[in-house]
């Protein structure tokens, strides 16, 4: 047998619903070499299979079964025997030995059920944005996107009158607006438009027109062009501007697509991130991005799998043409930021942390590759630093810390928890790690807040027996960000678990399986979905604390670096889709977010995608994003002596500094 | 049989050397309704067959041999009774009736073989473009194209410096040209590259920069971005920064790759204009726009068959990657123009004869298609009228007309020919259609001025017998448009033809074919390359007189509208690559220019091509063609009542007012 190899392997997918999978359903064909681990295979023959832990074999995720074929692998707890016997393996576990035939169930499914939805289509976060909107309305950080609509009579050219089409309505559109004529422009999508719509329209139009420039000499370029009342239209039948907000998390991307000239949304929608199956966090997307065509690769991923599609549905669902998509502003971590603009982010994670832009420039969308206007203007949040980005500085825009008097904390929980204190007249950020254990990863009984997770519960400390809040009221499928933290905070209440996560108390609730791992059974197979024992296991309990004890610590450094104790937060604005359904009395219980008086407590929704509504929506607001990220002062965690003492002192239910939680 | 039968159709080519033909030898084929004429059929297919007279059945160009199936067509003066036995064919005359093999005889050769080459790759034309170099070097007009290298040596990170490589770059740059920081901006392509290779550079770095904005706002584009010592480089291993200057003409298209730092040039080359299948003159192109795909048809035609082949071989003679050219500039009449920029030209054509523009503002190259940086300008040199383009201001300005004291002449013989008179104090101009007459086209014997072209001939007015100048002196293959104007010249001379063209002298060097159409043999066949005669027909005559008519009547038509008579010209210079090979002394004979001192006539070369070199060399050369294009006086001879009195009166040898002739 030669070194090089190669076993063919057909992936067989079962169910999903990401573009990809829809667009070549049943199976997919790949030649792998010999030994290779059968999830690397499957990245590579592009097919979505769910790995959070990025393949070290501690979430169990990545489920596969070996239909037929030969491949090696090892035993793990998270495969019972009757699974095993029937074929089930870990994909990141698995050695390709043969030719195989592999079934994937419903692996896009999978990570999609995952997903927390962000955007502003349940009534709650649509209530928060309204509230801003309003707020941005009354302080004139809305309706200044430059972008507006002239209409234009012009003179019908005759034969002594043979001025050129362009050159006629420069000279109207000049006249207009007062302006000298050089000052006014054409992009080449209007110009192509022209001849037939100023001869269909008899010499009137309506034209989309962007100013530019300084007030001193101000420009006028005409994006677009329509004979009178043919262009894009509202419900109402009133004309609108779309513009495009994003917000690429590194689970989710979130998009509303919104009308300049009303403010009004005109469509919204989530979808997951399609580079999950490269890793849940950024560190496994940076070390994918420097392997050979890893970069595009990532890039592609969100790109085509999950915005280009979710892009269309929006503008079809809003009745309009891509190209009828004016503005774009875009809002991300710095890692997605990096890799949507297919720029390397490699020194992101290396000393000293360098990224390659904090501020990006104007860039046209579809140099990025954005299906819009040719000629439209795509805004990135700047970023503060390697792990401060965009969505932050757009958030902290969002959640209006730069105007508060009173000190304020802004917390934005995802993938990485970033952190924001200051008012008016200073801000201070960091990023901790905080690991996708609120958004369902990292936690083998984890799923996102939809019908099925137990998002409350309460445990009998005589019987141990949970009583549970499951959404859609049916059967459990799993737990989500809400639930565990009520999860843990009941275990170790009724002493079930120790202050370390450990199980203390015996009970048929409490099992250990043949790798001498504990679990609580939340739910019995009988009355679970699948039919399976609901577990939460202790290193799930290990992976949640850990989750916790990162922003707990994060937030006591960045305090303690001011000469401040946690009295000083005044008020607490907590961002990010899974920020919602917290409970904040009891995430304060386990030690995650500081103890102070309840009401300082708020939830302001997704700040990062409310943020780029009010960058695309205003110039005002864009050049105050960018003020924001300019004047943060950004402290480097990694680099700070006393976080990791912090963080181990944190990573304890609910501190092991009991004074902190009286 | 139904009225949707189609019938399959083999193109065969034999022979051509277009990029097109080259990637696809051999066969094509093509499913085609019943009775649809096989040119039709051909241009479907994108088979290029040569067809200047756009399939009337006039100039016998489109000959293509039936090897098997059922096709009807008419007899035709163009093919003898042998080769019609043989199956040869005028593919415009021919129906298709069912499945069909043809011959299509090195049909691109075809049309290629009629070109003129109007680069500066003969010494002749180099030496004239040096010399204009030289002056415009004195006048200023080169070396301020707004691009140039900046080398920079940035600070390295650390981690108490952890600015982002983009802003590293931005400051170093402010700071070594004194700007603010606002006002430098990086491109994406360089931003892409940045992160490597500061880091191969170990954080020195050379950058293409583009000065841009008024001068109480500079600001710098950062273009791309090398490590030090690795951009490209001249021969001599000197830096250069590479820009294209364009030229496309109706029948042909030229190029030079040229290096902004020295203005020398880097690789230079020409192609026959794809488009020339789907009709020889701008009218017929015009006409093939407004059908159905005609426009993009039209606008590939030039763009993937003739221009992006010859770019990519010119970057590849200059040893240079497409995307290191960093800027472009583009003139061509005004039908080309809007169909390179996919803009209809539908009414040019139409009264009151508007274009869709004059001046196009700035584009980017790559938005019209070119392979080029993404972010390199496109210059289009303005058009002042529908049959006065970019090819004209910028020929004016190579000409250096407008800072001439003496009244000139400005003539550009072409397809169409185009004339400006003026001086430093007025222009005024006018377009008349030549037709491809002097370009090989509509004429039966028509090549272009190469090997086996006769260029010169006496004819001996006993004998009638031709003395011949063939050029590479060989056997004779065709005429090229100096020795056509020769031998009409001298058939008139002779006696042989009447001052209508027709042949009034018996002789065996006449001949009569079935038609009527009498004919001169100037070549028997057994001194021919093709073992045929070489004939100069009545019709081939008629076109030629009706092409020197036009171009004497336009100038005759705005010469008097200026109440001056030909003696006002001091000046005569002509340009186009057709002018080069002609004999004034005997154009003037035939009435084709007009009759004053020879001296005053000069030739000056492809000046659209020198002219949009001299655009992308300089920004102030680009803004003086502006300025010229906008300060020319447009005569529309087409709305001018004299005109078709003075072009019917031109239309004889040398003209019916034999004054104008002494």
């Amino acid at each position: 047998m030669s070194e090089s190899q190669t076993f063919s392997i057909t992936f067989k997918i079962s169910g999903g619903s990401s573009a990809e999978i829809d667009s070549a359903p049943g199976e997919i064909h790949f030649q792998a070499p010999k030994g290779i681990p059968l999830l690397e295979a499957a990245k590579q023959a592009n097919v979505a299979i769910d790995a959070p832990c990025s393949g070290n074999g501690s979430c169990g995720k990545c489920l596969v079964r070996i239909l037929s074929g030969r491949a090696e692998s090892e035993k793990s707890r998270h495969i019972s025997p009757e699974s095993y016997e029937e074929g089930w393996r870990l994909a990141c576990q698995t050695k390709v030995l043969g030719d195989l035939t592999v079934l994937v169930p419903g692996s896009a499914g999978a990570f999609k059920s995952r997903m927390k939805i962000a955007d502003f289509g349940d009534s709650r976060e649509r209530g928060i944005f309204d509230a801003l909107k309003a707020e941005l309305d009354n302080l004139g950080y809305t309706g200044n996107s430059g972008l507006e609509l002239a209409v234009l009579h012009l003179k019908t050219p005759e034969i002594d009158d043979p001025m050129a089409d362009r050159e006629r309505l420069l000279h109207g559109l000049a006249e207009k607006f007062g302006l000298d004529e050089s000052g006014v422009n054409i992009s080449l999508f209007a110009l192509r438009k022209l001849p037939a719509v100023l001869r269909e329209g008899d010499f009137s139009c309506t034209c989309v027109i962007r100013r530019e420039g300084e007030k001193a000499s101000p420009e006028i370029s005409i994006l677009d062009i329509y004979t009178p009342n043919s262009g894009p239209k509202n419900t109402a039948g009133e004309p609108i501007l779309p513009a495009l907000a994003i917000d690429i998390g590194t689970t989710t991307v979130a998009m509303v697509l919104t009308d300049l000239l009303s403010g009004e949304l005109l469509a919204m929608g989530s979808e997951g991130n399609g580079q999950i199956r490269y890793g849940a966090d950024v560190i496994s997307r940076i070390i994918e991005s420097t392997r050979s065509g890893g970069l595009e690769r990532l890039r592609r991923a969100v790109l085509d799998d999950c915005m280009l599609p979710l892009i269309r549905e929006l503008a079809s669902k809003a009745g309009i043409e891509t190209s009828q998509i004016y503005r774009v502003a875009l809002a991300a971590n710095t890692t997605m930021t990096h890799l949507f603009a297919g720029v390397s982010p490699e020194f992101l994670r290396l000393e000293p942390y360098v990224p390659a832009f904090f501020h990006s420039g104007k860039f046209r969308a579809v140099d990025l590759g954005l299906p819009a206007h040719p000629n439209a203007e795509l805004l990135l949040a700047p970023s503060v630093g390697s792990y401060v980005g965009g969505d932050i500085s757009a958030g902290v825009f969002a959640s209006m810390l730069f105007m508060k008097e009173k000190c304020s904390l802004f917390i934005d929980l995802g993938t990485n928890g970033e952190l924001v204190f200051g008012n008016g007249e200073f801000l201070m950020t960091c990023a901790c790690s905080a690991g996708p254990a609120f958004e369902g990863g990292d936690i083998s009984c984890g799923m996102r807040a939809t019908d099925g997770a137990i998002e409350a519960c309460r445990i009998d400390g005589s019987t141990m027996t949970p009583s549970l809040t499951i959404i859609g009221g049916g059967k459990a499928a799993g737990v989500c960000g809400s639930g565990l933290i009520d999860l843990v905070g009941e275990l170790f209440a009724a002493g079930i678990i120790n202050p370390k996560g450990k199980f203390i108390r015996q009970s048929d609730r409490v099992c250990c399986d043949e790798w001498g791992m504990s679990s609580f059974v939340i739910v019995h197979g009988k009355d679970t979905e699948s039919g399976n024992d609901l577990l939460l296991t202790e290193g799930d309990i290990d992976n949640f604390i850990r989750a916790k004890g990162a922003i707990f610590s994060a937030i006591r450094t960045m305090i303690a670096m001011l000469d401040l104790n946690m009295d000083a937060i005044d008020e607490v604005y907590i961002a990010g889709g899974i920020g919602s359904g917290i409970n904040v009395e009891r995430a304060v219980r386990i030690g995650m977010l500081p103890s102070i008086p309840l009401e300082r407590y708020h939830y302001i929704g997704n700040t990062s995608l409310s943020g780029a509504w009010a960058m695309v929506q205003s110039q005002k607001a864009a050049e105050k994003v960018d003020e924001i990220a300019r004047g943060m002062t950004y402290l480097e965690l990694s680099a700070h002596p006393s976080y990791m003492d912090e963080f181990i002192a944190a990573c304890f239910l609910p501190h092991t500094n009991g004074d902190l939680f009286p």
